[in-house]
């Protein structure tokens, strides 16, 4: 059995990737959820509906959130009533988020939840959010402190990010689920999907005890770097990075995911930096890493995995 | 001015009527929130919505309730989801629910939520709530007590209705804008549309007072009988009047509205009820009152408007 962390588009894709070469009994995607806000009186969870819906094959590959196919009724007759509108709700889209407010307004669990939407999608692995608890990523920007979706959606990005801080990392709990796959004698590797460290894999390391938890499962632990040649696939991992004071490069990557990782896959792009990571006392594999095609998902899956059975736990003191 | 009291769609075919010949300072239209409820997470105001989507040109014609034009993409995902579809949202029409939800949240009162969705959809025309306090109509069936939206669109009101009762009503003040209009010294009369007597109109008659002051306004009041030849025109009134051990008929109905009103307006059909209305100490005013087409509302309106000049209003003792 296989743990992958994953948030947005690139972690959707691995799990997608994994998903097609594993038994659903064989695979536990967690997802981030500190991308998670309340918008328009509903629960929104950008990161798990980007996985469920990769997973149900009905992702708009276009646009990397939402689903194929999409009308946008409601988003005009919205604009015309003077609603907000600077995030983005498809008509079907609607229909995820009203369900899972609806569910969660009775009590079900965010976990329970996310399993009753990816049965109704047809999706047989398992699809876990990283905690039943809130944990919202908070950026700081010279103006002040504001929600992740308003730094990245409403802003584009756009202000110099200052910090980052995961509010409710502290008092979250894993979901049980997760405990429990991390106890599971099955275990045979934990996966970092090429989602942003900072964002969509650090909210979940931001658990008290989380990196110790993941280490204290004896399985290798291998991650894919999200930053290819410099650059981020998709998404701002490149400029936070910058303006964190971190070089945007699979090497950084690896640095900082130093002490957790077994291994680290990097693109042929970056083979040139496989010495450097294997200084750091990780496991380099280049291999190609950007998934264009559908095909590109399942075989670098094979090849993270593969990887991963060659790559021996260090214990736990030796990271 | 001329105050309208209205309910569901005969009632918004009279406003539209009398809209169309009255400029907008002109006609304040009160609405019935008994049918109101909170669905999905979301406030619904299926009369007011009504009223408004009518005023505004873009009702459905064919249901009687939503938009015209409407698409259903919400709605099927959702019922893919597991979630409830026996009321059935439109794409468009959600927004107007989303937009409401969120201004109350934002501590806005249902007449100026009311007010800010009139003035996006074009609607000139004052349009309120009876209340911005929370009134809901319950039927009572054999099996106990049921919200009026489970009876009327769940159940298609079918269960035998064996009472009615209007939850927190006796709590609620009518809409400050309704207040001011019955001190208003340009009041001139005060309309009863041909909506259902006991769930569009009984809700806001059931306030503390509200008779009261309806009659101390001292302006003739007319009332349209939405029972014609012994049969609702639209709706469930026929048979929850036989329920509730009313005969179904204009005269009933005029028997009902005894000591409120001044005139009552029957159908061509009803003409032989017209003295027995005349021994109620009601005027009766007999013409066509059925609104097939567009233009039959502004002619009953200005039919309406003549009667309520030409009735005198009796003194609040004589009634």
């Amino acid at each position: 059995m296989i743990i992958a962390l994953a948030g947005g588009v690139g972690g959707a894709k691995l799990v997608d990737g994994l998903a097609a070469v594993l038994p659903p009994a064989e695979l536990l995607a967690v997802v981030n959820t500190g991308d998670d806000f309340d918008h328009l009186g509903l629960r929104v969870c950008p990161d798990l509906d980007t996985v469920m819906y990769t997973l149900a094959g009905r992702a708009n590959p276009e646009t990397g959130w939402g689903l194929a196919g999409e009308s946008w009724q409601f988003m005009q007759a919205l604009e015309r009533l003077g609603g907000e509108t600077w995030f983005r709700l498809g008509d079907q889209d609607l229909a995820t988020h009203v369900r899972r407010t609806g569910l969660l307004a009775q009590g079900r669990t965010l976990s329970e939840v996310t399993a009753s939407l990816c049965a109704a999608l047809g999706v047989a692995h398992r699809v876990l959010p990283m905690s039943d608890d809130p944990v919202r990523t908070m950026v700081r920007i010279d103006e002040g402190e504001i929600g992740f979706q308003d730094y990245f959606v409403r802003r584009h990005c756009e202000p110099v990010l200052r910090g980052l801080r995961y509010a409710g990392a502290e008092a979250a709990r894993p979901a049980p689920g997760l405990l429990q796959a991390l106890g599971d004698a099955r275990l045979r590797a934990i996966v970092l999907c090429p989602s942003n460290p900072y964002l969509s894999i650090a909210p979940l390391l931001a658990m008290p005890g989380m990196r110790e938890r993941l280490r204290a499962a004896r399985v290798p632990v291998v991650a894919v770097s999200p930053i290819v040649g410099g650059q981020a696939i998709k998404g701002p991992a490149a400029k936070i990075m910058r303006e964190l004071g971190h070089a945007p490069s699979a090497l950084e990557v690896a640095r900082h995911y130093r002490g957790l990782v077994d291994g680290c896959v990097l693109d042929h792009a970056d083979a040139a930096l496989s010495e450097d990571v294997a200084a750091l006392g990780i496991a380099p594999l280049v291999t190609a890493t950007v998934m264009h095609a559908r095909e590109d998902r399942a075989r670098l899956a094979q090849e993270v995995l593969a990887f991963a059975h060659q790559v021996a736990a260090n214990p736990p003191g030796a990271r």
